[in-house]
């Protein structure tokens, strides 16, 4: 049986778990919670994900919660297969986990802020909150002065390969980048530039960008 | 070489990483990172930890920030040593995995704004917002409903054995329980106020607590 994704394919954590999948070439079905509506604050959707957000998993009988949870026990369980996403010992997992907890703490709350505020609600005819916006962006700003500097010894942020502590990033930094108007934040921090044009070109992350534009709900590799 | 913890020991991070290596029976050295002088901040300092915050370790020569990425990475080196605290198969340890995110994610972030309003501000006879606090309180609460839910069926937040997911939880809700006047939280969620009770008896968790009223500089089992 396939893995079903829970979610809705435009939002940035279910895209996250997809991206996974993907690197992974393990097929998926992607079934609608329809967040604009509500859905998942549906009864029947809390049972399964007791926060009502998305995505949520069943890989078969196995149920989760949680994008960064999801893409370690996916790239755990696959570990084999596709490409090395968790480190090959216990000192490259431990740096995998500090980045994918800066992603998560530092990184992401002032992205996802950013996105809110000059996207989300503008596309709804809402006006975004410009003052927490621009707050957001300079605390993201000295987060990418550390990712600059990190990023100038290796190739990746845990090292000289790409894993999950790059591949949590991908989904919200793209909004930032195609639809805030922000790419300039990367303009004098050649590499963290260079790494935003690498990770965002993978074969696998355009693989969910086409997925998500097809309206498809079966993803076979 | 002794394990390095560097912090200052009162503060919830730094005990979140000492905790578990008491539970492992891991000596460590504990070294002083005055944060009330601000001495996270000084270069020397931030050459180790780029963002400035504790805690910090050093293992030998490996070094690693993120509280929660050191609490995993010491889980899984001591795994044959004290209780397990990763989980035994994949899909327990995805379940370990889920909870950290959400204490990371959901939990603390509200739990710290409340201990800073009503505790850290005030002992420095500073006024906290409690506007804020109050607004936090009010999420929180949503929070340790889930975890009642949660609580009814598993011992444990992951299962029936306590793991990381607990262990993380720890230091900053002794701080909101015990300073901050917030027990009564707990009240009406019978479950969630009996898993306080007892992982908050744990002995290593007691060890900590004497260790740091100790002032002392160096932990042996």
């Amino acid at each position: 049986m396939a893995v079903k994704v829970y979610g809705k394919p435009q939002a940035v954590c279910p895209q996250r778990v997809m991206h996974c999948l993907v690197e992974k070439g393990v097929p998926f079905e992607f079934v609608l919670v329809d967040i604009d509506a509500m859905e998942q604050k549906r009864p029947e959707y809390m049972e399964k994900h007791p926060f009502g957000q998305v995505p949520f998993i069943a890989d078969g009988d196995f149920e989760l919660f949680e994008s960064r949870a999801i893409v370690r026990y996916f790239a755990a369980k696959y570990a084999d297969r596709g490409p090395n996403l968790l480190g090959r010992t216990a000192e490259e997992r431990a740096k995998v986990e500090q980045w994918l907890d800066v992603e998560a703490i530092s990184y992401s709350p002032c992205a996802f802020t950013i996105v809110f505020n000059l996207f989300l609600l503008p596309i709804r005819g809402l006006p975004g909150n410009k003052g927490e916006a621009v707050a957001a962006m300079e605390k993201l700003d000295k987060v990418l002065e550390v990712y600059e500097k990190q990023l100038s010894r290796t190739k990746y942020l845990a090292g000289d390969e790409f894993t999950l502590a790059d591949l949590t990033h991908i989904p919200v930094t793209r909004y930032i980048v195609e639809h805030c108007g922000l790419a300039y934040l990367l303009d004098d921090k050649p590499h963290a530039k260079a790494w935003w044009e690498d990770v965002s070109r993978r074969p696998a992350w355009k693989k969910v960008m086409s997925f998500v534009a097809s309206g498809a709900s079966f993803y076979s590799p």
